[in-house]
């Protein structure tokens, strides 16, 4: 393997000293890039997109070739592995992604086996070793997965919800079952993220994008806990380095104390707490990631630029263990000169805070 | 005016003693019960049934005539105010509520007039007083408004939203423009409440759906201060009586010390913070009221009974300062024998608390 000329990212992840602040964006490969868009309208869908590993390493490619971003990111969907485990991922334009089979009974999640990543998952571990290859050591490649939770809630419900009823009652109806159905998505992501460390991946992320609908009590049991599973099982070194784990839990800004508990390296925030609140409650335990509202990009390079400043200053002085980016994915209307301001931003103004 | 004869509810918001903890339910009057649909229907929209006093007295009626509730609710919508401003209120089934003209310059921002509530918003001072007669003092009346913010992100918007990127390109872009629109909301609130409960209502509460997606300091700035404004502004002693003011802003667990300094006195809580968590944070200033997930409601009565037990025990022994309820209003979907089983067990379980 080639010499990471660009390790201020891992660096950051795991608090060690660093000249600036660190800056990659979620969902940066993405519908913001008219150059994406290119591509997905040629490959017919999005699922063709993700499962052939050339095009996925081209999309991942495309925004490091405009911006100063010190990290790449898989692109692929977080509903691989239910995908996998053959209950019919697709997608209906506008909507979201869907399940032709979603899990409703005990048989039916009884019967859920654990997809060996190398067979037919065997398509994203593809993208991870080709896009290593193109990135040719020049930053960092992030691999992802979504949380046992999140994955369950799509699972269940068979699509995106507002009111996550089916899972919820199910949660307090038959809460065996779905403990049942977690540990199996537990155990899949567990190995589905060591496939892709082993295939390259330098981090390892956790999207726990609907953990955040859960009381204080049931983040606890239906998320965390399996998250922790995840933490306990995955590669922790490789290709002689520390792979950063970081968990991150959508409007889950009140249990970051716990989740620095896990065991973990990093955590996610959005912007509903302060990078301030967010350093006090994990007690300096762990790095933290974001958290900047992306409605920023709708705003005005000198807007931009503030807003940067206060976020910045928000985690407040530190040698490190601070990751740049917003506090969710970039949305498909902003324009990508103004992403640009912000990355630019990053690159100017946080030298002065690692002196 | 006859004398209250059950007053459990109004002494629980000010934290005086009671020998049992007063339950109500958000949206206790709706859909999930077949006599609100049968009305419903009769009516042919929702804006009838909400604009005629005598309909909406009778669906105010009904939840109390099946339920031990210790209030009754006025039936009306969050967005009469901005209806009454001329922005043309409007709904698509199963889309939620739009404007025909929504705000998007500053002429048109500038140009909104506080509504006078006993011209254009008569019908709502109407029911008020309809309602009351209908109680007989058997519970007290709660009047309510939506929040400036909530109600600017749909006059903005033109409707519901996911990411509100409109509002929030003109807060970061045209902050002057935004408080504009903000400060005519809150004195058309002001005056929108004062005239409920000089018609009748004995309590206020102000709906904040959407101050949960802003950053702290946009939610200090944008939405708190507002609410701030109108509480200092309400009528707070009617017939008598203190009229208390209760502030809910869904997902805002993390901000409720400051919404306990606004001098309300009450504040609405949804699951996603544990009542313990949320009685340290107000530091016992305030009352609280919530916060059981509505989903309980899909799972058995025995289930049920044990989150009741749960929630009343996490808030803890008191005199008083608690008002059950649930975090967000009852979904459409629920058995109403459902929540006859959750506030016969509040009825239940609650007085072993107060001794």
């Amino acid at each position: 393997m080639t010499e990471l000329k660009n390790d201020t990212l891992l660096r950051a992840f795991l608090r060690q000293p660093v000249e600036r602040t660190p800056v990659w964006i979620m969902r940066q490969a993405g519908r913001y890039l008219p150059e994406y868009r290119e591509i997905r309208a040629k490959a017919g869908s999005f699922m063709n997109l993700c499962t052939n590993p050339e095009l996925a390493c081209e999309v991942t490619m495309q925004p490091l070739r405009r911006f100063k971003l010190d990290a790449a990111i898989l692109f692929s969907d977080i509903l691989t592995i239910p995908d996998a485990m053959g209950l019919g991922l697709y997608f209906e334009e506008g909507e979201g992604p869907k399940f032709k089979t979603p899990l409703r009974t005990e048989s039916s999640i009884k019967k859920l086996a654990v997809p060996d990543p190398e067979d037919s998952l065997r398509y994203v571990t593809d993208a991870v070793r080709t896009i290593r290859k193109e990135l040719d050591g020049s930053v960092p490649l992030i691999g992802f997965s979504g949380s046992p939770w999140t994955l369950a809630t799509y699972m269940v419900e068979g699509g995106s919800s507002k009111d996550f009823k089916t899972i919820k009652g199910m949660a307090f109806e038959n809460p065996a079952m779905l403990h049942h159905l977690l540990d199996t998505n537990a155990k899949a992501v567990t190995e589905y993220l060591n496939a892709q460390i082993k295939a390259g991946a330098q981090a390892a992320m956790i999207f726990d994008t609907w953990g955040g609908v859960l009381s204080t009590e049931m983040y606890q049991s239906f998320s965390l806990q399996y998250m922790q599973q995840i933490v306990d099982g995955l590669i922790r070194e490789h290709e002689g380095r520390k792979v950063p784990v970081i968990l991150f839990t959508k409007n889950g800004g009140q249990w970051l104390d716990a989740i620095a508990d896990t065991g973990c390296d990093a955590a996610g925030c959005d912007w509903t707490i302060t990078l301030a609140e967010a350093r006090a409650k994990v007690a300096d335990k762990i790095a933290l990631q974001g958290n900047i509202d992306p409605c920023i990009l709708y705003a005005k390079p000198e807007r931009i630029r503030e807003e940067v400043q206060k976020t910045l200053s928000s985690y407040g002085p530190a040698k490190s263990g601070h990751v740049f980016n917003l506090g969710h994915g970039i949305h498909p209307g902003v324009n990508p000169d103004n992403l640009g301001v912000l990355i630019d931003s990053v690159h100017e103004l946080s030298p002065a805070l690692h002196k």
